[in-house]
């Protein structure tokens, strides 16, 4: 018999869910109160959960060997204080279509013109103004891992030129042409959409700098839906404010929730999404774990295990 | 030597453009005014040209041969009492590509909340209200010909249940169940979005009816982007006011620009875009004309011909 320990805000849906999946030899305790769930089951060998939860709960586990997080992103997981005695799994592969869903929604959005649109119909005005068109723009993906792979297959759909941004991988059919390192401007000169989802790894910090954003068309829209610290947000903030951009879609931030009295706030053409890009949809997420579950107690490899020393 | 009457709200960037095709033995005159181009050029052999300029000229053209007009819609040109003595070609095959970004602009914005998340960012607010998503979503298309193959091809791409309502035909690959005729509560039976996008054929008049309105889910999206008196417009601010639809998104209408004083401007959950859906960028009408012309030089026949009879 295996117990599993479900740490998440939505403890009833994942209860009703993973019974769903009529998983053998498992006993479940789900819910939203870290304390509780020790209380009830701090000697399950199987806990899924989300990030912050898992970490409070982590030093108590009695009899921990797997954990499966909730999320895309482990580093909370990776404090050199915490052990690293069980077997990490982390959810990929489900955010692609989500990402695609958000990237795409405000790419579309602005070419559209729904806003100003919207503004227009309610002074009663019949608004002509003609659309642009994703058609024949480009895009610079700056990461192209699981997600950036399946956002170049919906720029090609809707006939965009992608070009890639990436450490050294170039194996995305989708992406056009592919940049690395200190190619930097080369990658960003002519951009209209640069969009930044870098996974979870090492040395991205402020890779969408002042000379990437200075290279952008003066049309440009910066997305960054990957992480906050990926982008410079000095040289956003004065880029927008100098006109040099037509806008950006912030879903990630050095600090969340984005502190009330940031600058952000009040800088013109920003849109704020409250890292709400690609959420952990129980179904999805429950659909991983339960797969993972099988292939745990049949005592086989569990899929996207995390190697604590790389980081992803 | 060949004379092409060009007649656009556009002409600068019409004459622009055909000049950099380079065609062969033609003469030019690009006009916004119909009788300045009347006589300037009213012995010209071709006319390119929106319907509403071309139906003026029409009666004055001496030595009319051909007319390609820069957009799908062709009725004006239909009426009995216009001559016939020429050749008719419209534009077909460029809106898809433009109605799929339209159509899946207004999905996904409202999928995502765009516009109550940016009403919430106005008020400083860390909006974490979740986003839907397309995924498993069952879209109905009325009318699949090119423009409805294209919106087919989007929603798969959005893994989207596809259904299609037509008068006969089933050739799209993409729609994944088929309806017809009397079947017009199975088809809207459990839609979540139900897309018109009829082709300008006859027997098309309120096919979007009580029937269908009724039988959609009731956070249901609608949306028009054919033709204006598809739709029962009684019906559907009806349900909009009886709160049975999420919102409804139109582009046409019966009377264009819609009059100040319809009801439709104070109907809640409306996004009125103006006839804008799919517009005639003149790159695109200059590419279908130059093509079409290299073959009316050559004495071939021409492309997207239409039947004066048939009406399409």
């Amino acid at each position: 018999m295996h117990r599993a320990l479900v740490l998440t805000k939505y403890p009833d849906e994942y209860q009703r869910l993973i019974e769903a999946e009529q998983l053998p030899e498992l006993e479940l305790c789900a819910t939203a109160d870290v304390a509780d769930g020790l209380a009830r089951a701090g000697d399950s060998d199987v806990v899924l959960g989300d990030p912050a939860r898992v970490v409070q709960a982590l030093p108590h586990l009695t009899r921990l060997q797997w954990v499966q997080l909730s999320w895309a992103g482990v580093e909370p997981m990776l404090d050199p204080a915490l052990r690293r005695d069980y077997v990490l799994t982390n959810i990929r592969g489900v955010f692609g279509p989500l990402m695609s869903e958000y990237v795409f929604g405000y790419l579309l959005a602005h070419e559209r013109k729904i806003v100003p649109r919207l503004e227009a119909q309610r002074e009663g005005r019949w608004d002509t103004t003609l659309p642009g068109t994703l058609q024949g723009k480009t895009i610079g993906l700056v990461g192209v891992g699981s997600i950036g792979a399946h956002l170049a297959a919906t720029a090609q759909h809707f006939g965009m030129q992608v070009r890639g941004f990436t450490r050294s991988s170039e194996d995305c059919a989708d992406v056009d042409t592919y940049f690395h390192g200190a190619d930097k401007a080369a990658f960003a000169s002519g951009l209209d959409y640069l969009v930044a989802v870098l996974p979870n790894t090492q040395g991205t910090r402020r890779i969408v700098d002042a000379v990437m954003l200075e290279a952008l068309l003066p049309h440009a829209v910066v997305v960054n839906a990957g992480r906050g610290d990926t982008l410079d947000l000095d040289a956003l903030v004065g880029a927008l404010n100098a006109g040099r951009l037509a806008a950006a879609v912030l879903d990630v931030f050095p600090e969340e929730p984005l502190p009330a009295d940031h600058v952000l706030w009040r800088t013109p053409r920003v849109y704020i999404t409250s890292h709400t890009a690609a959420p952990s949809f129980p179904a999805d997420i429950v659909s991983v774990f339960a797969d993972n579950y099988r292939r745990f107690a049949r005592g086989e490899d569990l899929a996207h295990r995390v190697d604590f020393e790389k980081g992803y």
